[in-house]
């Protein structure tokens, strides 16, 4: 915990080691911190208000394009995960078994969700009975746990948080619809939130989610040029249904299955963001999704200084809150100014204020805006009037920065056009390539060999708005291409 | 499930059955639903929409109050839970325990979180340092775990959603003050969200939280004179400070233990509500609460006179929603203004407004508050302008009048002064007395013998503001009193 071994010892540099910076970086921010129980996080107050401003925009275009939330059981028997024969071979190894409670050995064991796919078609199957009652188009915000071996703090976890989606719909056109527009309302949120652009396309066969038809996925790329799957949907067909007997009269009085999708983020969300926006100097949070956007520091010796120079802080903050602007001040008074403006440095504020008693008697403050067009901070004197009125668009042109820098490394990073062999695929991205494109005969063996031999996996196959100018025409292994891909290394 | 069995079946009258009328009323009005995981429920979203709502206004109080949210795991190591001796006694009989995981048996088997206290704290121990690091004021928002033999959908749940705040402080003063204040946030919000007045005080040795020093309570009557335990808070003194090592350095350099307290409400408030504002009709919302505070039901026949009554419902719909009513249109052309009609009233819609096309003619439209002045729904026509111009002080005086009726309710039910036995006790309870006060002499023999007699339990030594104006001088089991209690059967 950083505050045992001191706070201010400085972040590995990104260049000498990311996975390193990454680990410093969200516990020193205080984003999170490790726990006694194997696998899991502690999500502290900074990271988890990021993570519920991020709930409440997704909530919200969830919403707006029709969906409820609703809860379900967070236990689901062993024998309902069973039922879809690839969905339980996905997820077998990696579940976690309650055998016992209440005291005694349970006659039938019950999983802790790794998702919610069969508890929910079984409701599903007892709420739909006609055509009218559909679509069906439900949303839950839970826990969900999946054992893994090797964990990193938001990006794999033992448990962790999530949304997920589940529809269901009278037709394959309508699902699947559902799908690709869930996926834009991901790439949207993702653009305009976090400032972190994906990619978007549909998985491969080897790729795609356990019991799905089709996965589509956002595929985000990090300072370290590896991708980070940020969010998936899933057009299921009618599996789910056939084996929880979802079914509807259609408007002929027949009986069919219904066709569903699922689709779910999750606080992996959070560690993308901090590898798409961090600097060696610590943690930057867009300012749509800062917990607090302006933090005022006031800088002051004695009382009657000290006295003074909050009451105009406070001033400012309450005209910055007027606008709407989430502000607060920075009364701790065990700290000097230096080490909080560190402090929010490393917590990555987007704004933080400065006003000491010369400020005051210019009726000036100091703007310190964490991220600027050269990608440092910077500092900059102006009246207290300035200081409120100017905020939102100073806020607004942060945000737009970091997405524009995110984008701009991201084609940087891109390799598009002809990769003629798997060798060259590999030197590509040894030397520094992120997102390479590619074509593909479809065949999974080639994906295989790529993955042996680069540690490279088909990250999407890109829709229409990603690829190349003119397809490439060969296979990297070899061969004519039935398709373009898109290789990277990934989380 | 409603649709299967036909949804226009009546519902049992509450004075047939109040326990069955409960059941239904949860299930047809599209609360929850049973679910094939035993003891756990699904909640519909209506029922959620409602939670949500809860959920909001107290995440708004908890940080107007000083609070952040953060969170930790679900799973608990089986060494923790065990650490403080009454914690383990009070919560071993209902644990459900994950002996497997990642295909393996565990070397330590995990529990599902009953309540958090046990990781919180070690967390807190290793975040704590120096007084200045006090106080420590977390909220966290999720689902625990309680193997429940007799459950009841939203009152007993096996699995159940709800807030757990924890806090740590320098002193126990600051401690109790804290129980204390969370104790009349939760009253406040139960009065003026839920319209469900609750007694407050403080609760006897038998009845405290497994582990605390002192437990606090708010207990609200029910219409079958039950009182529902709705929300808790307790001061830990330093039980869980010693067990787990959260100490401090105070302000002369000495260390010592930090002093906690824990509280919560769940989702068991949506139950309460229930029991506290339904009627034979079906459920009833208060307009806070209410996910649809105002439905618009368009009466038309033909695809011409629809085309303009749903143009005009829309106008209304827009009107409502500028004035920040949550407002919508039922568009479904399948089902009857009848069934509809039904169906609201059913799910508790604090008001539905008709619109038809002769209304359409006259610029008017027929409004439909769910609960007037005599208890009953009441029609009224008036032009669009006044329906909406109107809404939020119908909306308002309907929230008024719910609080009111169950302020009436609760004081009628409620007997005070002296109660010379427990035979009388008895039979006050037996002759329509929910709450009955009397004086106690604080034997807990006397506790035991009255619950065996009678069935009834100390809900709470009651706050000052709900003690009887003389206090009781004689204890209800013979002898004199050194303290008034109120009694009552619950849930």
């Amino acid at each position: 915990m950083s505050k045992r071994k001191g706070g201010k010892r400085g972040l590995t540099p990104r260049a000498e080691d990311f996975s390193a910076w990454y680990n410093e970086v969200v516990q020193q921010a205080e984003l999170a911190d490790y726990s006694p129980v194997r696998g899991s996080m502690v999500i502290r107050p900074w990271g988890y208000g990021i993570w519920e401003n991020m709930q409440r925009a997704l909530d919200d275009m969830f919403k707006a394009t029709g969906h409820q939330n609703a809860y379900f059981p967070l236990l689901i028997p062993m024998s309902f995960i069973e039922r879809e024969k690839e969905h339980v071979e996905g997820f077998k190894p990696e579940l976690a078994v309650v055998t016992h409670a209440g005291g005694k050995e349970l006659d039938e064991p019950y999983v802790v969700r790794p998702t919610s796919e069969t508890i929910i078609y079984a409701m599903y199957a007892k709420w739909v009975q006609s055509y009218r009652d559909l679509p069906l188009l439900l949303n839950q915000w839970g826990n969900v746990m999946r054992w893994e071996l090797r964990t990193r703090l938001f990006l794999r976890t033992s448990e962790f948080l999530w949304q997920e989606g589940h529809t269901a719909h009278a037709t394959a056109e309508e699902a699947e619809d559902e799908a690709r527009m869930i996926l834009g309302v991901y790439r949207r949120f993702m653009e305009e939130w976090i400032a972190m652009p994906p990619l978007t396309g549909l998985k491969s066969e080897a790729e795609k989610f356990a019991g799905a038809v089709r996965s589509y996925a956002c595929e985000a790329l990090m300072q370290d040029r590896k991708a980070l799957q940020a969010g998936t949907s899933h057009m299921l067909g009618q599996n789910f249904a056939r084996q929880f007997g979802l079914t509807f009269q259609n408007e002929e009085g027949r009986e069919e299955y219904a066709w569903n999708t699922s689709w779910g983020v999750s606080t992996r969300l959070v560690g993308g963001m901090v590898m798409t926006h961090g600097d060696d100097v610590g943690l930057v949070v867009p300012p749509k999704l800062a917990p607090t956007q302006v933090m005022v520091v006031p800088i002051a010796r004695g009382d009657d200084q000290a006295a003074a120079v909050m009451k105009k802080g406070d001033e400012i903050v309450e005209g910055l809150r007027g606008q709407g602007v989430r502000a607060a001040i920075d009364r701790r008074l065990h700290m000097s100014p230096g080490a909080k403006f560190f402090e929010w440095e490393r917590k990555g504020v987007p704004v933080r204020v400065e006003l000491g008693p010369r400020d005051l008697a210019r009726g000036e403050a100091v703007v310190a805006v964490r991220v600027n067009e050269d990608g440092a901070p910077r500092k900059e004197a102006m009246s207290d009037a300035q200081v409120v009125a100017g905020m939102n668009d100073r806020l607004d042109a942060l945000q737009a920065r970091l997405l524009e820098a995110a984008i701009a490394r991201r084609e940087a990073a891109t390799h598009r056009g002809e990769v003629s062999s798997v060798d060259e695929l590999g030197e590509l991205l040894d030397s520094g390539a992120g997102f390479v494109h590619s074509g593909w005969s479809g065949d999974p063996d080639v994906e295989a060999r790529v993955k042996d031999a680069t540690r490279a996996t088909i990250r999407v196959i890109p829709g229409e708005e990603f690829r190349s100018a003119s397809a490439p025409a060969r296979c990297v292994g070899g061969g004519s291409a039935q398709m373009e891909v898109v290789w990277a290394r990934a989380y």
